[in-house]
């Protein structure tokens, strides 16, 4: 859909090392792993996404003759490494978590196996679309919970940060559970259900709000939502739309998708009252659709109070994950190896912080699902050539604390690799479901949470742990890189 | 820049309100007015900034032949109305205060005077472009003014909420003085100052620190930031550096931009320590370069407690706005007429909430400079056919506290009509200057700012009053408006 390419919009240190390792040749096939260490919101889970737009990015990775130009001009880049970007494409592997899957901190969302030049130029966009996405998906999927079943509307555009924020923040809050969007570019791009009906300005535009009501409720008769508070909600703006209701049924119209929209002041209060009057007056099944700042924890109290609201639009917390802008994913170098050697060397970055300490080597990650209940009893990172056998006893290290075991009895689990190829050698091998389809995958993944790992505060955390192989090689590396810094004092 | 069609960059809403003018023929023009209630980051100023990405949005209008197809597949709009929009686009007048300048709630950043259908679909995309740039801007401004001196660079993009929040909110951080972004794209696309040297993944490529130090240094020689915090940056990181540094000199390299990078820890422990380190070697004048999910508080904080960095890296935090991520802009009908009538009517949206009335009238906004020091005393909004004389008395009205009057003696202040043409009968009138520009722009207009104003916490607020006859106008409507929604109950 993008025309634009977005070759250059990587960080420049990416390409001031990729000169470093042309200049200094250097054959290494390399594995970086994109992943994140906290979840977003205080939740116990996230939701991945962006995957789609990763393909697309990397499928169309080429440095036009102008961005050529433009790296000259920056006087910092040589000839013959201009000329070898002219060439340039993408070669190599990545494996990925598929959009909507639940997911927790420190698991690779995503794994690039490349040489490192390659492998180093794609961080900063690969990242840039997971973080994005991720962050908003996971964002919708809690504003869902809070709902219990009521729609979220996404419509946030005017306040996301930037045209593509809007796009493809409503793309993922789609994935994360919500029913539309008001914006109509991304209905148009993912085939996506758009919502919508009229603003303030349209009330204010007529001689009077009966008037608007009115005019709209004939032009839209089958999604007749009418927006109540433009004027005075009780006193003038629900009695008018219930005028307007008596006159739509007098005409024997079907009364289908009718009611109405508060947007502003206490939506506890006006709600119950505005359903009273309703109610009194037989349109009892009527719409009562709130939208003014919300957010997961003001619906959830919402619904405490016994508000009277079925039907949500949320606009700026969700579009911006307003209490938590950032996903923070990163992307690490996990292993390194010469073109012709058969193994990767496992590498590791320390950190004063040990949640910053990073696990090495070319793992994958297994799911273990218990078997009964079909619920997560733990994800485990391993080496990409482990293999498990489900009849077998698992004992699994918690990363950190790793004195943690846990044991999971044989015959008790199924696992899942969640890990798939995206692209070999250069070739995608993936196809990206719909979004109304990867929407399904995310319903069906939030099913395999426990109930306490849902909830909006203080969750139960999920466990990722190690495979006993990938811990030792962790604590190994550990022990010998600490040495090592020590003795270059 | 971008070849994608932005048309669609809308809401839902805004076509089924136009197709509602359409079929109830409204020869309305209106006035609409995009403005914000509220200062980011608990500030007394915002920068505005997105005005460019405005224009170009605004001459591309027009619905290809695959959005009307997208549109009648959705069963809202009938044939007549999407034949209307195949021959769309805009014909109206836009006002705007140029990007780079400090402004103040209430105040419209843009005005648009259009027929009524017009008017209406342009909203969310302006409210998107507007909000995000200027809520990055004035982000970015407060880093920036944390620093005092100190450059900052813009390191944010794998944070940022989709692409063009990278793209765009990197020229939005150059217009509130970033000295460089490591963003290429932006670089390229605004002819900004692009920065960067290497990540961890650099030295963990090497064999050891030291060699991955080395080669950088050969190759870079100009502009050689070495990062010591892979390992350990006291017993490892720095005393390579050192090494590096002496060899360097010992070469006889003019030792010209060259310094080290701390990307975790105790800055403030670690800057100092490193600091003692390279000047005990003849290095004190090394660039000592902090990026660490750094904000405008823990700059100040840092400086407070004497850290040694004279550089700072702001990623996350500036890029997302990560404690205020909506800039909150509005876009609100303030007048109508009829094609053929002279005068406007003013139009007001009440409000339980009185922030949120609004101003009433087709409107300009002057700023009061005091003359002798050029510091802005106070805005006025006033009707745009008013005029003011400068060595008279002028007596203004706080619009919400009106009780609030302030006196300005003639003689004393100097008057600057901050909207001005962008668009006229749809025709561009305006040339934006290059983001360099806006960027001097910008520094030379907090230099009409008080200290007290520019502060972190707790700033003063700047004024922004009515004249005398808007302050009228908008108490008869207010008056007029309530009664009227009282006879309706």
């Amino acid at each position: 859909m993008r025309a634009q390419n977005l070759t250059l919009l990587t960080d420049l240190y990416e390409l001031t090392m990729m000169q470093g390792y042309y200049e200094n040749p250097s054959d290494q096939i390399v594995v970086f792993d994109a992943f994140y260490r906290k979840n977003p919101c205080g939740g116990a889970y996230a939701v991945c996404a962006g995957l789609e737009q990763v393909i697309e990015y990397v499928r169309d990775l080429h440095f036009s003759p102008d961005d050529i130009d433009y790296l000259r001009s920056l006087h910092i880049f040589n000839d013959d490494f201009l000329e070898y970007l002219r060439g340039f494409h993408f070669t190599g592997d990545i494996y990925a978590i598929p959009e909507g899957t639940v997911v927790f901190p420190r698991e690779p969302l995503l794994k690039v196996v490349a040489p490192i030049m390659e492998a180093q130029l794609v961080e900063t966009a690969i990242l840039n679309m997971i973080n994005h996405q991720s962050l908003i998906a996971t964002k919708a999927s809690r504003v869902v919970y809070a709902a219990k079943g009521d729609g979220i509307m996404e419509f946030g555009l005017r306040r996301a940060q930037g045209p593509d924020a809007g796009i493809y923040g409503a793309r993922a809050a789609m994935i994360g559970g919500c029913i539309g969007t008001s914006n109509v570019l991304t209905g148009q791009m993912f085939e996506v259900p758009v919502k919508g009906t009229h603003a303030h300005s349209w009330i204010m535009s007529f001689p009077d709000e009966y008037t608007a009501f009115k005019t709209y409720a004939k032009m839209y008769p089958e999604a007749c939502i009418l927006l109540v508070d433009t004027y005075d909600v009780l006193a003038s703006g629900v009695p008018n739309a219930i005028r307007v209701f008596k006159e739509m049924r007098a005409e024997g119209l079907p009364m289908k998708g009718y009611g109405i929209r508060i947007d502003s002041g206490d939506l506890a209060y006006l709600s119950k009252k505005a359903y009273q009057m309703l109610e009194a007056e037989g349109f009892g099944d009527a719409i009562i659709s709130a939208s003014s700042d919300l957010d997961e924890y003001l619906i959830d109290s919402l619904k405490t109070q016994g508000a009277k609201i079925n039907s949500w639009g949320v606009g700026t917390n969700l579009i911006t994950s307003g209490d938590w802008p950032a996903f923070g994913g990163v992307y690490k170098l996990a292993a390194a190896k010469d073109k012709d050697d058969a193994e990767f060397t496992p590498k590791i970055k320390l950190s004063e912080n040990s949640e910053k300490v990073t696990n090495p080597g070319n793992k994958t990650i297994y799911r273990i699902y218990d078997k009964e209940t079909g619920k997560i009893r733990a994800d485990l990172i391993c080496l990409a050539d482990e293999t498990f056998d489900e009849s077998k006893d698992m004992i699994i290290f918690d990363p950190i604390e790793t004195w943690k075991k846990t044991k999971i009895k044989g015959g008790t689990y199924t696992l899942r690799e969640l890990l798939v190829p995206i692209f070999q050698k250069g070739a995608c091998v993936y196809t990206s479901p719909s979004v109304m389809e990867i929407r399904d995958i995310c319903t069906r993944e939030k099913d395999t949470l426990w109930e306490e790992s849902k909830r909006l505060v203080n969750p139960h955390e999920v466990y990722v742990d190690l495979s006993d192989k990938l811990y030792h090689i962790k604590s190994d590396l550990l022990e010998e890189m600490s040495m090592k810094a020590l003795g270059e004092q």
